[in-house]
């Protein structure tokens, strides 16, 4: 009989906010195929590494590239689809085989987390079950202090990797909204929400709930020093 | 010494989807404030049963109302007011005694989560500590079968309180988008998804993650049946 593969939200780095169920269930694997920079390492491994069992196989999902500004894009998604269809055949041979398998993700699995792809290559195939996560909006919206939405406010979860222009677009039709995927995306991020007047509330939150999180007003944030664990919460504001 | 007040996020439903954190903080406080309809009873009463002490003291913060089809809007808004303020004072009360007090809450304490009106009135007097939870909104993209966004899409959630024109000029902006606090107001979601040429790729989910969780297409949902933990899911779709 084959093997179950499981989609794990570990939530946003503090590992005492795995939920109750990604723990048993983490435990209860043959394999935890982590996705990693490099083996050994990686944000995913260091949230689970208290929970793992010595019987346990650990089986690194190494990314070949990370994103640049030099990369080439459709280079960059060649590259990338062969490493998923690459790492779902290895899985896809664990799960043959009987054994069960665990992808552990950062966040939620479901809400742009890497496991989405895995799981459109191997859940037709074997049987899937996806748990969720705490995602990093939430945390985020805690590291600010601030309640994120009020009563009929909508909130917008926007990627800084779209246009300036798109951004201002999204952040136009927004009540209360994240901006995620920072990275080398500040100054314009920065400049997109300078330009809709709403820099002013905006605020910066960098590693949520991780040990080393930072949070400062986004007007503060001296452009290009963001790493990928950051975000722009703009709070939706109290309304009666 | 006056207590601390906890803000604690309990996950979407399901018992087991509780963070550690939401336990261990949870067993350690000595009072339990609960919000509920009727003492004794509700959702967060149920996620957090297993877990309790005998030692605790349960406090239940009893909505003097629901909001109806006939309640008149500036009523019901004061009546809710005076309910926060009362509460409000009962719990600093606790506090002042020395006596830490926790108040659990369905799905995230900062996203759409009655905490909101505790905590602005007594996080400016006392300690106070938020601890974020999985949001029914990643629960019902699991509970729907598909991830809910890829790559470069926005992720808008919209209140189903909104008007119809207002749903949909949100969803008219969107990538991706979870409406909730269905309720009374699904026949008007429904239009506006039908108007929006959205329809046919929104899934209704009921009660996400809870054992008596419910899942199909928004197509086929008759009109007035859906219950206040329901929301529907309009996926993002692959793109490449």
């Amino acid at each position: 009989m084959a093997g179950r593969l499981y989609g794990i939200g570990l939530g946003p780095g503090d590992p005492e906010l795995m939920s109750l169920k990604a723990v048993r269930l983490l435990r209860g694997v043959d394999v935890v195929a982590y996705p990693t920079a490099r083996a050994g390492t990686g944000v995913s491994l260091g949230i689970i590494a208290a929970h793992l069992l010595e019987t346990q196989e650990l089986f690194p999902l190494v990314y070949p590239v990370t994103a640049g500004p030099g990369a080439d894009a459709s280079d960059y998604r060649d590259r990338i689809n062969a490493f998923y269809d690459e790492t779902s055949a290895a899985i896809a041979e664990f799960l043959e085989a009987g054994r069960d398998v665990a992808i552990p993700c950062v966040g939620d699995p479901f809400f742009y987390g890497s496991f989405m792809y895995w799981y459109g290559r191997l859940s037709g195939r074997f049987e899937t079950v996806v748990v969720p996560g705490i995602s990093s909006i939430v945390a985020g919206a805690i590291a600010a202090g601030q309640p994120l939405c009020f009563r009929t406010q909508t909130v917008t979860v926007i990627p800084g990797t779209l246009s300036e222009g798109e951004i201002m677009q999204r952040l136009n039709c927004a009540d209360a909204a994240v901006i995620i995927k920072l990275g080398r995306t500040f100054a314009k991020v920065r400049s997109a929400l300078e330009r809709s007047d709403m820099l002013g509330r905006a605020i910066y939150v960098e590693r949520a709930s991780m040990e080393t999180q930072k949070v400062l007003p986004a007007a503060e944030v001296e452009t290009g020093t963001s790493p990928y664990f950051s975000m722009v919460v703009i709070p939706g504001g109290e309304i009666d």
